[in-house]
Formats: C-alpha cells, structure tokens, sequence
C-alpha cells in the first residue's frame, strides 16, 4: 500500500477544506457576527493548515495509486472533512456537542439533510452557511471537486473518480479525467447559480436564496427555518424548488449532452425516462389517495408533487406534515427513498439506473424460465449491459440489504419504536434526511448511534464499498 | 404448451386430494362427529372425483412436458388443492366465508399457520385435524408426494420436483427420482411418527400430539389452542417442539445420510452448521436482552429458545407474547423470518442456503475490490458453488426483494399500520404465521387482500417463479 501518497493527497485536501472555510468567514464578516464565529473559523483553519502543511512537507517517491488506495482516500477524506468541518460548530458552542456537531456536518457533506437541531436558530448565518455550503460541495463530489482544480498528477485521479461517482457505469465524457471533472463542475455550479438568481428573483431574500439553492443543487435539504420550504408560504416557490429538486435528480452527463446540442440523446435517455414516469406515477397515485385531505386542490397537487420531487432526490425538503397521509401513501414515498435519483446526478439511493437494471434482470430471469432455451440480453440506449454490469448491480442490490438490516440491528439496540429505526437507518443510508411516521429528528439517538449513523451516511453517499473497506482488517495489512 | 398433459395430471392430483379427505372422514367418524361434518367432506370428495374422473377419461398423446409445464402444474396444484381443501369448512358453516376458508386451507398447505380465525374452538375435532393435515402433506410438497406414490411417467417428474423443492441447488440423491421423493417421505413420515409417539408419551392427548407434531414436522404453526403450545404450560412440551422444530428445519438430504451411516457428511455439513451458528446466536443475544424480563430464569432461556426456532423455521408456534420484548430481539426475530430454515427441509423463508452463498458471495465481492486482480472463488462443504448459481441467488435476491415491496404496496392499500403490513407481507411470503408487534390475526384485512396474502404463501412455498408465470399473459400464449 502506497502509504505516503495516502497521506500526500489526504494532506492536500486538508488544505483545500481550509481555503473553502473563506467563504463561511466572509458571510460571517457580512453579517459582522461576534467575534467567537470568526475565531472559531480561523481556529479550524488554522488547524487545517497546519495538519494539510506539514503532511505535504515530504512528497511521496512514487505517485501510484490503486484501486485500493483510492478507495481508502475517498473513505478517509470524507470522514476527515465533517470531522474538522464540525470544529466551528463546537467552538462557537452553537453545536456545543461534537458527536452531534459531526453527525450535522456528516449530514451536510453527504447532502443528507438529517439534522440534531430542535431549532436552526441556533446557528448563526455563517455558520448555517457553512453547513449548507457543504451540501454544495459535498453535492458533486469532494473529490471531484478537488480534481477539478488539483494539477492531474498521473494517473491517481481516475480511481478517485470512480470510487466517488455514483451509479452502476461510469463513463467519461472528454479524454482528459480532469476536463470531465470540470465540465460536471462548471455545469453543476452554472445551474446553482442560476437557481439562486430564479429564487432570488421569486422574492426570497437572497440570504434564502442561497440557502435553499445549496439543499436543493446537492439535493440536500437543509434549510434556512425549521419549517423549511412551508415557512415561505407560497405557491411559486414551493413549485421552483420541486421542479429544481427534479432537476438536480438526473444525470448530469445529460446536462453536457444539452450543451453541445445532442438533443436526442437527452430526450431518448431511457433513465430519464424511467425517472419521470416513476415521478408522474407516484405523484398520481398519492394524489388519488390524499387529495380529499385538502379543501384546495391546487395546494393538495402542489404537495403532493413537492414531496415525491423531494423523495426521490432524496433532497428531504418538508412542505407539509406527511405523517398524517394514510399509510399507502407513505410507502410509495418509502419505495422512492429506496429508488433514489439518477446515477451521475446528487442524488442519493439505490439509483433510478440500478433499479432500471435489476427490474430488467427480474424480468428477463422469468422469461428464462418460461424459454430457458433462448438468450437474454439487456439493452439500456440502446446498448447492450454486459453481464459484469448486470453480476455488479445484483451485488451491489445483496451489499446494500444487508447493510441496511445491519443497521437496523444495530440501531433497534437504541429505540424501540420500528418505524423510527427503520426509517432512520433508510434515510441515513440514502441520504434523504426526515425520518419517516414521526415528527422526531436524530436528536433522539445516543452518541453511539449518531456516529453509527453518521459513518451510514458517509457509507451510503459512497456507495458502501469504501466505507466497508475502512473497517476490514485486512485492508490495513501490508501486501 | 401441452395443455392436455397438464389437464391430465392435474386431474390425478384433484383425485389424490379426494383420496387424502378419507383421512379427516376416519377422524370425524371416531369423534362421531354430527352429519354436516361427513357430509361437507364426502361432498367436497365427490366433486374432486368427479372432475377429476372427467379429467382422466382422455389420456395425452403426448406424456413429456418442459419446465414451462412443470412450473404450471405446480402452481394450479396449490391453488386449486388449498381452493378445494377449503370446501368442507365453508360446507359446514365452520368457516362460512369462502376467502376466508380458502386462505386459512392455503395457510395450511404453505405450512405458514397464519389464521383468520379468532377462536380455533370454531374448528371441529375432524376440520381442525384436515386444516393440520394440510401442512404435514404440504410440508414436504403437495407433489414430491404424488411423485413418490404415483407411477413413473416419463421424464414429466424431475421439471416438476425441481420446481417444487426449496433451494437453490437440487440433487437427486439416488439414481431414480422416484426413489429419491420415496426415501425423502420415508423420512419425513417416520420423524412425524417418531415425533407423536414423543410427544403422546410426554403426557400430551394423542389427539394433541397429532396436530402438534403435523405443525412441528410441516413447520406450519396450526394448534389446538388459541394460545398455542403455551397452553400446555409444561417445560417438557415447550423444549420438545422446539427440538422438534429445529429438527424438520434441517436438511432431509442429511437424515438420509445419516441412515446410510456417513456421519461425516452430516456433521460437517457447512449449512448445518451456519444453522445452528444463527440458532445459538440469536438465541443468546435475545437471552442478554430479554431475561431481565422474567423472573424465572430457566423459563426465560425456554422461551428465548422457542421462539428462535419457531421464528427461523418459520413454525410459528406461540409461547408467550413477543411484542413486550424490546425491539432489538424483535428485530432479531425479523432478520430470522427472513433467513429462514435450510434447503430441502419444510421450512420456508430465503433458505440458510442461500442466505450463507450469498454472505460468501458479498465477503468475496468487498475483497475483490481490495485485491482487483486475485480470483475469487466460492465453495460450500469444499465443493465449487459455480457462477450460475451464485447468479441465481442474487436473482432470486432481487425477486424476493421486488416480490415483498410490490406486496407491502398493495396491503397499505388496506392497513394504516406500517409494521402490521410489513410483517403480514412478510410472514405470509416467508410462511410463518403470527404477525410481528401485533395481536391481531389476519381477520382484520379485507377479503381482496386476504386473497393477496394467500397467493404470497403459495408464491412463498413454491419460491416464487412459479407463480409469477401463472400471471404471465405470455405463459398463456402458444408457442
């Protein structure tokens, strides 16, 4: 194991989480907050500094990277960052805890949107800033991040890259790893902005706007008030964040494919496909089922919409209490946290691909046993998925349940209420943030829990292999 | 399709049942039941004869079948056995819905023991021995049995014992598959004998001991008494069934190893041990969690134990009420459901089996990460499991998965309690019975439902595909 390079590249990203810590300091200098805020950000960045400075003082002799490595930098990063992310919080005694002030920065990087905080009152703007600025960043990709505008040293990016990127295939889009890194960049942080500015322009105070844009582009869901988006009480906006959520939930090679004006291969995708189709059907069965709750059908549609937008993104914006809506309702809203959105998008979950796939396989086996004798092959675009893909996904689908029973095990050690722990380890692991049937947030758990939940959050924007490798033994050995 | 041999067999199999209800008339003339009784089974015979009769009458031109066939067979087997089955009890008044006799008649063929019934006292000596009966003939299959009693014709026998025998991989253990489905009843039969002649001598009425030992031996779960076998109160009784249960949760393949002196073969069997692994761990992390519960520690750990081997071989069988136990043990109990007992024995669930390929299956996927170019292989009891089954079981994987959502989607239809629809979907698909964190029997669902959840039991039994087919338009078309 290349040792050296892990502490190199980890060094360096210490560095980066520092330079990004400006932005928080200069919200903080905006709203002149006290004094403690801004030590407190200059206290972590200092740290940052000087923990990143002195582990890049040596450069590694050999720049070689494996997969394995690269799995381990990936895991190691983003445990790193919430945990020096969380020091803020602590040392201002906003989030006096550290157990919690970490599980709330865990929350952000992996755009959970799971929060310990009875009242976000307690956070001062910068410091609400930063936690949501980490959705931003956490949205596309710490590491995609920093390969966007790290020098490309040798081959050492690609293996990040695929370790971070979610989804069953993974593809780039230019020959050059970094110029691909930096298109999905560019694209990503163009639509942010132009979100923000469309809010902006609805009549959020740009504060707001830039708030509820960072949940919704990371498909997050951290929120300016504890009321989240209702608190805004109004039609326009409760309709720009459902369609924006969508729109953060698809691919984003898609988006590349718009701008360079390959319209078809954007209409024809069949995993946009799917995704709307599932949006339009879950959001009609729903309506089916609650609208008689509201006196206004236009208000009722509007909710409905706005939660199966911010399911399925697993963004986890609140617009209405959904714990009164009859259980059939819930489970669907249940079966799309599992769905989750597009691979290559922010979104969180099983991925919309993989379902796609693993439905495809369902039907192709039961056909098999009806013609055992012809061969069945699976088409997505027209293209053929390999058996590899198909073996992965089906591994993939056996890692993810059992991870999730585990969670559960451990988790019911804790609470003893099934629908909490349930929905608590399924909106961890998915990183969609509410739980589900109760008005609880995670402030319930014990520290261990926390942390258990925090390390499933991570686990799950990572896609389990990462994290898992972190606890094996053997990972550690030499070889 | 060869329609006519499919009309033809399943004709034979009507007649068989016809011939079975001669066992409830014997029970029902030495308890001099009252003449609705004789009537209601005699009527129920006569109409089996006579469409059986007519089916006969023209035999095929054609004897051989495909699995397409066999799969068919199977499934309108047991619907149409547990269809008729359900007869005498509506006839008699007993039971006088017809859905409700037609899944209680389901519930006892899948040997899943789930009731609708509030108070089995509703149940004659004669209705409540065939409503047993029904899980010692289903335990080992309605048509492994017809197999071994029925002359051999042609190849029609392995498609249909392979399509109804749980697992994922099937052996033949002797040269004819006749002989092979004659030594597993052979077994089967005399550990049922074994088993009464046990429990009579253990101080329970004969009468008692037959449905006790039809519930234990067909792993089903349907009693005497509303309170199950704690009406007995005696520590005897208890660890006996519990005993009992384990032992029809094993392997039959393995007793016929043990007759043919290969002790070796039995002992160091790799699923026989990952069984009795689960059984004793989750039986002491339940004692740690629950004995503080009673004060009387001895009972306590008789309770634990029961329950943990009612729970894995998906018996059913009640000793005391679970749902005060804290939820850690509930969840235990779950992932137990889930499990389920080892291939090729009566038990239900995903199979011990297949549970521990696909363990293997994740452990060698998470190394393969760590070491890309190291090939992986997979044995059980130092045999190769091959590519094909392992895709097997990660297919069945995603069949099981979609199967149990698409049953939750529908039953929250009719239920606003989510883990009453959770654990009735997944009591009926894994055949066990008793609802979890809750009191309630199946009487509460509606009859649309309860239609629902008797066709998961025999999805359930017949490991799916089967009757998946049946609602295939395609499996209908000709080809």
């Amino acid at each position: 194991m290349n040792k050296s390079m892990i502490r190199y590249l980890l060094s360096k990203l210490l560095l980066l989480e520092a330079a990004l810590m400006i932005v928080p300091l200069i919200v903080a200098a905006l709203y002149r907050e006290e004094s403690a805020v801004f030590f407190s950000i200059l206290a972590t960045m200092g740290l940052l500094c000087l923990l990143g400075g002195l582990g890049v003082l040596i450069k590694p002799k050999n720049y070689h990277i494996y997969t394995k490595e690269a799995l381990l930098i990936v895991a190691l990063c983003w445990v790193l960052w919430s945990f020096f992310g969380a020091l803020p919080f602590v040392f201002t005694g906003q989030i006096p805890n550290f157990i919690d002030a970490f599980f709330e920065t865990s929350s952000g990087f992996t755009t959970t949107g799971a929060t310990i905080l009875a009242d976000t009152a307690a956070l001062s703007p910068a410091l609400m800033f930063w936690r949501s600025f980490a959705h931003l960043i956490g949205g596309m990709g710490v590491l995609v991040f920093a390969l966007a505008i790290m020098e490309n040293s040798k081959n050492s990016h690609l293996e990040v890259m695929r370790a971070e990127v979610p989804g069953p295939v993974f593809g780039k889009m230019v020959s050059r790893l970094k110029d691909t890194a930096q298109i999905l960049y560019f694209i990503y942080l163009a639509m942010f902005a132009l979100f923000t500015l469309i809010l902006w322009l609805a009549g959020l105070p740009f504060y707001d706007s830039l708030i509820t844009a960072m949940g919704t582009a990371g498909t997050g869901g951290f929120a300016v008030y504890n009321d989240s988006i209702a608190h805004y009480n109004s039609s326009l906006i409760t309709n720009l964040v459902s369609l924006g959520m969508l729109a953060f939930g698809v691919n984003f090679n898609l988006y590349y494919f718009l701008l360079l004006r390959k319209f078809k291969v954007f209409f024809k995708d069949e995993e946009l496909h799917t995704y709307i189709k599932i949006v339009l059907v879950a959001a009609g069965l729903i309506a089916l089922n609650v609208l008689g709750l509201y006196d206004n059908v236009r208000q009722g549609l509007e909710y409905v919409f706005f939660q199966v937008s911010a399911t399925i993104t697993t963004t986890g914006y609140g617009i209405t209490d959904i714990s009164g809506w009859p259980l059939f309702s819930q489970v669907i809203l249940l079966l799309l946290m599992f769905v989750g959105g597009s691979a290559g998008s922010t979104a969180g979950g099983f991925k919309v691909m993989r379902s796609l796939i693993l439905a495809k396989i369902t039907k192709n086996q039961v056909m098999s046993t009806l013609y055992p004798n012809r061969m069945m092959s699976l088409h997505i675009n027209h293209e053929t998925i390999d058996k590899e893909t198909q073996n992965g996904v089906l591994k993939y689908l056996a890692l993810y349940v059992i991870f999730l029973l585990g969670l559960i095990f451990f988790l019911s050690l804790d609470n003893n209420n099934f629908m909490t722990v349930f929905s608590a380890a399924a909106s961890c692991m998915n990183n969609i943030g509410p739980m589900l049937g109760t008005t609880d947030n995670f402030a319930i758990f014990n520290p261990l829990s926390k942390v258990l939940l925090s390390f499933a959050m991570i686990a799950g924007r990572l896609e389990i292999y990462p994290m898992l490798l972190f606890f094996i033994p053997k990972t550690w050995s030499k070889i």
